[in-house]
């Protein structure tokens, strides 16, 4: 896995909103799409049965501090790190990025913690390891990286 | 049933777009609130075991004709009118008016095509009759209101 | 103003996702509702032109703990109580809660910052004190009811 | 332009449903992206200066014939066809097709109508003839493309 996992983007007509601009609630629509990405680039789906038992990924925490807004059309990057990996939780960064002509402007940073699940045989769910097989493809970013 | 079934809502912030006005797509969530609230008033959830076999009601066609643009916190009144009521599908016709102080103002006329179907034993849909419990429910508008 | 201001709605279809429960990405939505409906409920449009000079209200942070997922049909409350109020900005905490017949569940709480501002000469925004006339009508919760 | 424009996607998971297929509503999202892209690739935005008069594209018929469900992962086609194009008026016809190892199925057909409007002195919008430099690069789709 590349330390700093990214997908790439533009700004549809349908996540803008009155005030001209991307609407806050997209921007966690954006952290989904790249954590999924970053699931598929490990050969996994998310949404999967390739784990005995499968497993699910509720989220328990999620959060954006916004510092520019985001236009229609605009090109952006969604960088995904792995913050945390403990034995049954992951917390990923995300950086949002705006693509321009002089570089990459930074818009927002968001954080999300989610916990491994797996379905129990009353059909609840509870916290359960993080199968090893998807553990240990999961690499930490470096503090640099997610201070930057 | 009342032949004229209506909820009302207030637009919403995030349901609009760049252009100042409710994005088109939210009038097919508005058309679908409809129909699940119309489902309620008769005593059915959408989404139910209430009848043997369940039965499910995706949709074949979903279309608007838009005559006047929403704006946010308009005060709307989404109007449900059976047009069809046939074995195993039922088309509804769905009147979107803005209410003002001199009166509703018509903004969008839309017509939406459901069929009834329960799952089959390998899992797979197929059409189905209504059940009598729920089609003795349903009954069609008067064809001056739809034309109305 | 009431310190703890509330509005209740019911979970829609089309706020789930195929893990038969509402989106995450919703709950922000649902945090905006409520801030909105609050705004009306002191005379107010957040989108408006009754202070001189307009003034607008972007978010700088928005996030949500989450504790029991929200299915659809719901009645849910969302619990708006503002936790900070500077000259300049405004921290609400929001609590959304499940109604059942035996009581209220508490599904999640979030928190949300949002700065007040007004459009330059140059057409850029800059950080505003709050207009007194609705800064006054803005009470803080008591801690009590916070920690709650 | 080619006659038959196409973009490509993937459903991500907000796009999903309780049902755990795409939501209806998020149809005319993949349509209107596709129309965006269209604009685009004739080197227009749809949010656009570029002509004089500045025009705009409202809709005035939206609808989609559903045949096949989409899910969470589908690699998709959004294909659009001009039908009519009128000195005001523009008619789409959009193919929407699931990508498999077998060939593409056809999973929903839909139609748009939108119309040229310029703003008026007054601030209203009015029906405008197409600007040429754009009408220009604007070539109907052969009757077998659409009928097939």
């Amino acid at each position: 896995m590349p330390c700093d996992f990214k997908i790439k983007r533009r700004v549809e007509f349908s996540e803008t909103d009155m005030a001209g601009i991307v609407h806050f609630s997209n921007f966690y629509r954006y952290m989904e799409s790249a954590e999924h990405a970053f699931f598929r680039s490990l050969g996994f789906s998310i949404v999967t049965r390739q784990t005995d038992p499968p497993v699910g990924w509720p989220r328990v925490h999620a959060s954006f501090d916004f510092k520019q807004p985001l236009r229609f059309e605009d090109e952006i990057e969604v960088h995904l790190l792995v913050a945390e990996k403990k034995s049954r939780s992951l917390t990923y960064v995300f950086k949002i990025r705006k693509v321009t002509e002089d570089g990459a402007i930074e818009c927002a940073t968001g954080r999300m913690t989610v916990v491994c699940v797996t379905k129990n045989a009353d059909g609840r769910m509870s916290a359960s390891p993080i199968p090893a097989e998807l553990a240990d493809l999961i690499e930490l970013a470096p503090a640099e990286l997610l201070a930057g």
